[in-house]
C-alpha cells in the first residue's frame, strides 16, 4: 500500500511536469477522494492546483474537503471566485460553509454570488452565521422531512426527491405546516404501513433534538449518551433547521481531545512530526518562554532565602523535588477538573470540591512525607551533610503543605477560567506547573525559615 | 431538568424503602434507559438491584449497559446466573460480550449455558475470543446480509426478518454462497430496481472492510478517513463475521483520548471529581511516588556538585529553571510522537526524526538562551550575588544542551515503548518530566564545572 502510494506520487510528479493530463487522470482513476488527498498533500502547491483543476468538479470538491486546513487556504488563494463557487456547488452545505469560512470576507461574498443554485447559496449563508463550536456550526441543511399531514404514498415520493443529493439518509423527520419539528418516521414503519395512512397517525413523537445555539460539546455528550447517529437541530421557534451527523461530532470530539492533550503537554498549536521547523517552533516556543519567565521568578524567590545558604545549604538540593511534586499535583488536579468540565459531569459546589482536594492532598502528602522520612533516615542521612531530623521534618511538612496548595490552585484556576469563557485546558500545562513551582518553593523556604530559623 | 432528576431520585428512595413497586415503576415510566442509569448511579447498590429487578428485562438490560463499569460488576455480583442470562438475551451481541467479559470465568460459563437462544449464545462466545482493542472486540454480530444469487424480492423478505432485532440498519451486505463478503447494496438501488433483478447484477462491489484482528485504532482511523458510519469485519477467509458501528468506535476513541490525557497529566487511572478519596489516591499517588523517587535522585545529583556551594552558590538558584525547562521540552517532544503514533501518521525513520529534533531544539534553545542573557544582564545581574557574565553564559549554554537532550529523550522513549508493545503515552507524564529533570540537572552542573571550574 505504502509502496503503491509512492509509485503514484512519483508518477504524478512526472506527469505534471510533462503536462501529461491523461496520465494524471489515469493514475488517480477510481481512487477514493481521501486517498487522492493523502497523495496530493505530499506535492508542491502549484502541482496540487494543477491536478485539482483536471479532476471532475465533484471529485475535486471531495478531495479539497479532505485536505489539511492550511493547505485548503493556500489552494483557495490560487483559485478564482468562479472556480471556488463551482466546488462549493458540489459540496454538502456544512462542508461548503466550513470551506468558505476560511476565505476573507470580500472573496467570500464574491464566491457566494457566483453560486448558481440560489437555495444552496442561501443555506450556506445561513450556516455561516453560526459559531463553529455550536450545533449551528456543526449542522448541515440537507435532511429528509415529511409533513405530518401527508400520507405515506406522498411522503415516499417527496423523500426520494429530497434524498437524491444526500450520501446517506439516517432519519426521516416529521414537521407540521409551520415547519416545526414533530418527530420522526421509522423506515420499518414506512415499509409496513398502508400507503394511505396519514403520517400524523404513524410517526414517533419521541425524538432527541438540539438547539442551534447549543454548545458542540453538549451535542456530542447528548449523541453519545443516547447512542444517536444523527440529531435534528431546531431554532428558537422549534423550526427544523438542520441535522448533525455522528461523523461530524466525532471529528469535533477528536479535535478537542487533541487540543486538550496538546495544551497539557505545553504545545500552543497543532503539530505533527512532519511539520516544518518553523511551525514546530511556533507551537513549542511560547510555553517554553512562559516557563522560562517563571523560572526567573523562582530564581528570585530562592535568592530571597539566600541566608539559608550558609547554615542550611542542603535545603537547596531539595528544590527540584519540591518543585516537581508541586507541578505534578497541580497538573493532576487541573486535568481532572478539565476532563469533567468537557464531559459535562462536573457537579456540586466549588467549595465542596476544594474541601475534598484538601483531604485527598493531605493523605497523599502524608504518604509521601512518611516515604521521605524513611528514605531520609535510611539513605539520605548518610550522604547528605547537615540532613538531620529537623531538616527531614521540615521537608516532610513542606511536602504536605505544598501538595495541598498545588491541588487547590490546580482545581481552582481551571474553574475560574471556565467561568470566564476561557478554555480551562490552558491551565493544565506549563502554566500550572510553573506557577506551582514558584509558590511551592516559596512555601518550602518559608516553612524552613519558621522551623529551622535562619 | 436537574431539579426534576432530584425529585425522581428522592421519590425513588422513598418508594424503595416502602417497597412500593408501583411507585417505582410510575416514576421511571417512559424514561430513556440512559436517563434511568444516570439516576440509579446515585443510589446504593442494594437499591439499584431492587429497582433493576422490577424493570422489564429489556429495559433492565439497556439500563445496565449504560452504567459505569465498576457498578456493572457490583450488580452482576448480586444477580444469579439465570438473571444475568435473561439480561444477556435482551442485549445486542457486542454489548452482551462486553458485559460477560466482566464476569469470572466460571460464572461466565454458567450464564452462557443458561441462555435459551443457542444462536445468540454462540455469537457471544465467538465475540468473547477477541481482544477488546481489535476489530473483533468492537464488532457486533447483528447485521443484514443478502446472498448475491437471490433476487430483490427474496432479499427484501429476508432483510425484514434479519432487521427485526436490530435498532438501526446502516448497510445491506452482499455475500456469496460461502458467506464471503462481496459488497453492499444501497437502499436507493433496492427501492428503484425491479424486484426480479438478481442481487449480483445490482450490488456495489466497492466496500471498505476490516479484518477481525485489525487494531481498534486502525479501524477508527479508517472510518474517520472515509467517513464511514459502519464497517464490515471479515475473517482470514474473507467471511463476513460482524460489523462495527461508528458509535462504538467513537466510545473507543474517546476512552483512548481520555487515557492519553490522564497519562500526560500523571494520573494512573480513570478518575472523576466525584470519585471516592480512595480511588483518587489510587489514581494520583503512584505517579507522585515515582516523581518523589526521581526527586531523591536529583538530591543526590546536586549533592554530587556540593563543592560549587562555596564559590558558585547562585548556580543552585537556577535548578528549578533548568529542571522545568528540561521537563517541559521532554513532554512536548513525547506528546508529539504519541499523538502521531495514535493517528497512524508517524512516518519516516527514527534517525531523521531525531536529527530534526536536534535542529529544532538548537533554535528553541538559542532563543531561550538569548532571552536569559538579556534578562540576566538587565535584571538578574543587579540582584543576584555572583551572577557575572561567565555564570550567565554557563546557564545559557546549559539551557541549549539540556533542551536538545530532553527533546531527544522525549522523542526516543515513546518510540521504543511503542516498539515493544507498551502504550507510549506512559512516557508523556511525570516519568519523562522526572527523568529529564535529573539528566538536565546533571548536564547543567557538569557544564558549569567545565566552564567555571570548581
Amino acid at each position: 500500500m505504502q509502496n503503491k502510494q509512492k509509485d503514484i506520487l512519483s508518477g504524478l510528479q512526472q506527469a505534471v511536469e510533462k503536462k501529461d493530463n491523461r496520465m494524471v487522470m489515469s493514475l488517480l482513476d477510481g481512487m477514493h477522494p481521501a486517498d487522492i488527498a493523502d497523495i496530493l498533500e505530499k506535492l508542491e502547491i502549484d502541482q496540487i492546483v494543477y491536478i485539482l483543476r483536471l479532476l471532475p468538479d465533484e471529485v475535486e470538491a471531495d478531495v479539497i474537503t479532505e485536505l489539511d486546513e492550511d493547505l485548503q487556504e493556500e489552494i483557495l488563494d490560487k483559485l478564482s471566485p468562479e472556480e471556488i463557487s463551482e466546488i462549493v456547488e458540489e459540496l454538502q452545505t456544512d462542508e461548503a460553509a466550513d470551506l468558505l469560512s476560511e476565505l476573507p470576507p470580500e472573496q467570500k461574498q464574491e464566491v457566494i454570488t457566483s453560486i448558481d443554485d440560489i437555495e444552496h447559496a442561501k443555506d450556506i449563508v445561513d450556516l455561516l452565521r453560526y459559531d463553529e463550536d455550536t450545533a449551528g456550526g456543526l449542522m448541515g441543511k440537507e435532511l429528509v422531512q415529511v409533513n405530518e399531514n401527508w400520507n405515506i404514498l406522498r411522503a415516499v415520493g417527496e423523500m426520494r426527491k429530497q434524498a437524491e443529493n444526500m450520501p446517506q439518509v439516517h432519519t426521516i423527520y416529521v414537521v407540521d405546516d409551520d415547519n416545526k419539528l414533530k418527530g420522526r418516521l421509522s423506515l420499518k414503519r414506512l415499509l409496513t404501513t398502508s400507503t394511505k395512512a396519514a403520517i400524523k397517525d404513524v410517526y414517533n413523537p419521541n425524538i432527541h433534538y438540539v438547539h442551534v445555539s447549543d454548545h458542540a460539546r453538549d451535542v456530542a455528550n447528548l449523541m453519545q449518551k443516547y447512542n444517536l447517529f444523527v440529531v435534528p437541530v431546531v431554532d428558537d421557534f422549534g423550526h427544523l433547521v438542520g441535522q448533525i451527523t455522528l461523523d461530524d461530532v466525532m471529528d469535533y470530539v477528536q479535535e478537542e481531545a487533541e487540543k486538550d492533550f496538546q495544551m497539557v503537554a505545553g504545545l500552543a498549536d497543532e503539530v505533527e512530526p512532519d511539520d516544518t521547523i518553523k511551525n514546530m517552533m511556533k507551537a513549542r516556543l511560547p510555553w517554553l518562554i512562559v516557563a522560562l519567565l517563571g523560572g526567573f521568578l523562582s530564581v528570585v524567590v530562592l535568592n530571597g532565602f539566600s541566608e539559608a545558604l550558609t547554615k542550611y545549604a542542603t535545603l537547596f538540593f531539595f528544590t527540584p523535588l519540591i518543585a516537581a511534586t508541586a507541578g505534578n499535583v497541580g497538573v493532576q488536579s487541573s486535568a481532572i477538573v478539565v476532563q469533567a468540565l468537557a464531559k459535562g459531569s462536573f457537579q456540586g459546589s466549588i467549595l465542596k470540591r476544594l474541601l475534598k482536594e484538601i483531604v485527598l492532598s493531605f493523605f497523599n502528602g502524608l504518604v509521601l512525607a512518611i516515604l521521605l522520612l524513611l528514605i531520609g533516615k535510611l539513605f539520605l542521612g548518610h550522604i547528605l551533610q547537615g540532613f538531620d531530623l529537623m531538616m527531614a521534618v521540615t521537608v516532610a511538612i513542606s511536602l504536605i503543605v505544598v501538595i495541598i496548595n498545588a491541588s487547590l490552585v490546580g482545581t481552582f484556576v481551571p474553574l475560574i477560567l471556565d467561568k470566564y469563557g476561557i478554555d480551562p485546558a490552558v491551565a493544565t500545562g506549563p502554566f500550572i506547573t510553573t506557577s506551582n513551582d514558584i509558590i511551592g518553593l516559596f512555601l518550602f523556604f518559608s516553612i524552613a525559615k519558621i522551623i529551622l530559623g535562619f
